[in-house]
């Protein structure tokens, strides 16, 4: 690593001239900032982020906790915040929190200890003290944390209306939920509640069939067997677009004809399943506005940590991508 | 963020006690000791790890500089890099490096600057003197950059002659190659290698159908398009599953029955596509086994930065995924 000394040595000046130079501080020559400027150019120094943070200056760092980059609407999202990130000037600590509680909050408390500037959150697993013992600014991405905390998500009732509309529009009548069954006041729960309104204003029979988030393929796999065996359906809402190509392929292997004897819309809508499972309807989530609304509101809560929220709800509008299954 | 002096009025001793069970240095008394630590878990009190770089010691932060965390295999790297690195005490700081040369340069500027103790390196833009630069600890994935980095990857030869031989067996005698055609001396290029070598072992005609990592979805499809439409082709070696996906919509599209008149093998085999895409065929590179080893060598490297490498070298065995999309 490339020291003070040395570009001061390459300069043929004081290391004090440099540390002006550095730090903008007291009269300097155009001559002598251009041969500090330069001497680090030519050996590539960096001033050190580290000292000047403690000096009360931010270290630019953000952590960013969400359940698993290796869903692919995880996936993009993180990818954009990270870009979003980028381009404001901050680098991104990633946390795969998985379901795995102690690991998030040890990484909490690592964050704390290496002074990130803020966090974005959307994992799942931990309640809202252990974010707020933090003491730092956080905004969360649909999760429900604190009343000082912004939470942005989607509109994922109308998302869960839209879905179930566009069932019955194509012929359905037996329309399924598949998901999480929990109303717990997190934003997720809503596209339940969207399925439900939109159910009865149809003059329909709501029948939701539980799975959880983060179970295992096979335990999944083996609920949605059980369901279209013995159940009489032909449609269905899933939570997530994972869950949808579940069905997909377990009506395959059931031998059920798809779109004609059962259509299914999942949710999520990331670019990687629009390319990649080109037959799925779904409910896109704008991940680009998410990633900068959540980078922008992260930026005005380090800018002004203590001020009362304005607003604490954003939510975004989705839109229908409607493709083969459910034709 | 809880101060020192808030930990000190809390036990009820002096600033400069705390900060010696802190640091475990001079005279303490048993009960000294418990009073100041009781006192740091009820505030909830990390040690500034930033202060305790500055006195020489590590930032526990590791770069990890990949092309893009939405292609599943990549998704899959990153996060169980992630794990491993959090196992032994490090924290991820991601970079997206897509096929942006200057973010991936800048990234290399301000990991320098935020002094990371060193970098896992998968993407693609730079050369050799830029990673030389940062005098930091490097270890790279799939990609040759200096004689003094450690690559990590896939026997790549021996999965590309797999793959080949794979749709032989299977009846296969007109089998392209799509993928990047120049041979750089780069790992990945092996698959191209082992593709060649047992073709020409086999007495069949090699033919290469080029495509860019990174091109745009719609210019890969027409290139496929082309290849399915005019040319005399029975079998497809894809260099990646992503590309082996869009050979199956295509020829979907063109209604070519699949896999009876045309079968295809990918490479990479992740997790989501062993569970999203059941048909594909695919070569699986042991992605647990690679984030290990990658994050075993950079330790050996962060503790002994000027040793001389025993071996540059490292391939891990792959292995062969048969499905549908090959029989």
């Amino acid at each position: 690593m490339v020291k003070l000394t040395d570009v001061a040595k390459k300069a043929g000046c004081s290391v004090t001239t440099v540390s002006r130079v550095i730090n903008n501080y007291g009269y300097l020559s155009e001559a002598t900032k251009n041969k500090v400027h330069k001497a680090m150019a030519e050996l590539n120094y960096q001033p050190n982020s580290v000292a000047r943070s403690l000096q009360g200056k931010k270290t630019q760092l953000v952590g960013v906790i969400f359940p698993s980059i290796t869903n692919p609407f995880f996936g993009e999202l993180v990818e954009k915040i990270e870009n979003e990130l980028f381009k404001e000037g901050y680098k991104t600590i990633l946390c795969n929190a998985a379901n795995d509680k102690e690991k998030e909050r040890t990484y909490l408390q690592m964050l704390m200890a290496n002074q990130v500037d803020g966090i974005i959150a959307g994992a799942h697993n931990l309640g809202i003290d252990e974010y707020k013992k933090t003491g730092l600014p956080i905004v969360s991405f649909d999760r429900k944390l604190s009343d000082n905390i912004p939470i942005v998500s989607s509109d994922n009732f109308a998302g869960g209306s839209l879905a179930t509309e566009t069932l019955y529009k194509n012929g359905a009548r037996h329309i399924y939920f598949i998901g999480n069954p929990v109303l717990d006041g997190h934003p997720t729960q809503k596209r339940l509640q969207g399925y439900q309104q939109k159910i009865q204003e149809l003059g329909l029979t709501p029948h939701v069939h539980p799975t959880k988030f983060g179970e295992s393929l096979e335990l999944k796999e083996m609920a949605i067997k059980e369901l279209l065996q013995f159940h009489h359906v032909d449609g269905i809402v899933a939570s997530d677009d994972l869950t949808a190509l579940t069905v997909w392929q377990v009506a395959n292997q059931l031998n059920i004809k798809l779109p004609q004897d059962l259509k299914i819309i999942g949710f999520d809508g990331s670019q990687y399943i629009q390319n990649y499972a080109p037959f799925l309807s779904t409910i896109v989530q704008p991940t680009s506005a998410i990633s900068e609304l959540l980078v922008k509101l992260l930026q005005e809560r380090i800018a002004h940590p203590n001020d009362k929220l304005k607003q604490i709800t954003y939510q975004l509008p989705i839109k229908l991508l409607n493709r083969k299954s459910c034709q």
